[in-house]
């Protein structure tokens, strides 16, 4: 049975990388001692050592082992028979390229549906989607496909925001990109909060965390769904 | 000699669509009566008629007429014969996809070099760099290259906007989403804040309106610069 959690964003203002996921993830990671960590989208552009050492020290306090996807020698391998998975957030589009350009998009997908345990932040969320289209990153390489792993039957909007009331800024809202998409597809988008995660238990979606999220279909108005809703 | 208008906004908070540009627009455009409007960017996901009528009835004001290049029978010979252009904001990857599809980019390119004038607002800004790595749009459709007009010697990020110093959101600002552009590719990035253009005038660059630009090149802190800046 697939096994999941999503969330919006790795850390909360004034907190540290995870800190407001640890007791969820102790107890959704509690039947493994070591994790596979998949560093590839490079938040700010820091190397894959880098990044693999903060998820190290985050999961240190649950007692987890962390080990980076790329310090083994056949990441395909790793990937197949890792007892857990976690996707870190950083540039959507260099993820999806890395996964593709490895050969890697389909294995992840497999290790999930088999039930391996796989947590996703931001970009690492974006991804469990249908397709990648409604990120907020740059384009900053040109993946293969925008397909993504379809563990979700729709697209995130992570890191989802309302425009300030008070705003002057003319810039496209996330509504009004949103709906651009929806011009192109008929993929419902939820807009999850940053401190939301959706818990995938097979083909049971919900909402967790203390948190609203706003669901956008095709030709309707969005709308607010509250925690606990089961997608 | 290259004569460009490239401003980050079509519109200013409270104001109607180009007003604030319109002084300037009717001295830019002072040598032509009808001005070919490419459409193709579609904001929000309207059609080319009703974003055309948008802007007929702004240049209205100033007496200039405006054909939309969809209302032509042949819209590579209406940008081949134009006696100005003006392409509209919206989401660059549909915008860009168009181009390409329908084979218009070296035309476009080819028009502005011969000295047609060009006003570019958003979108259409973004496609006179020489990639579109740095939108802030969403991927809805994905474009066979990212590579763009190439008549300014680096990159833009329109509706430009430093983070809120009280927010306490977590998602990437504008800052970090280039840096990471900057770890794949080392094309200079002018961020350029709403009510600001760039007047282009052959090899001369100028920052217009009165606010500042910020200016970022690969591994280096972002440095602003002032109003009638030369690039």
């Amino acid at each position: 049975m697939k096994q999941l959690i999503l969330a919006s964003t790795s850390t909360l203002h004034n907190e540290t990388y995870l800190a407001y996921l640890l007791p969820e993830l102790q107890h959704f990671f509690k039947d493994v001692d070591e994790i596979v960590f998949v560093p590839y989208a490079q938040p700010g552009g820091i190397s894959y050592n880098a990044y693999t050492e903060i998820a190290k020290k985050a999961f240190e306090e649950i007692g987890l082992k962390i080990k980076g996807v790329h310090e083994f020698e056949d990441a395909k391998e790793a990937l197949k028979t890792a007892k857990a998975i976690f996707v870190g957030g950083g540039n959507t589009f260099r993820l999806v390229n890395q996964l593709y350009v490895l050969n890697l998009m389909d294995t992840l997908r497999d290790s999930i549906d088999k039930g391996v345990p796989y947590l996703g932040t931001s970009a690492g969320s974006n991804i469990a989607g249908l397709t990648m289209q409604t990120t907020n990153d740059m384009p900053i390489v040109d993946p293969p496909s925008y397909t993504t792993l379809g563990c979700i039957p729709f697209n995130l909007n992570v890191h989802y925001i309302e425009p300030d009331k008070n705003s002057t800024h003319k810039g496209e809202t996330r509504a009004v990109r949103i709906k651009e998409f929806h011009t192109v597809a008929d993929i419902p988008v939820v807009g999850l909060r940053e401190g939301s995660w959706l818990r995938v238990q097979g083909d049971e979606i919900r909402l967790e965390g203390h948190l609203s999220a706003v669901l956008f279909n095709k030709n309707e108005e969005p709308f607010t769904v509250p925690p606990n809703h089961l997608f």
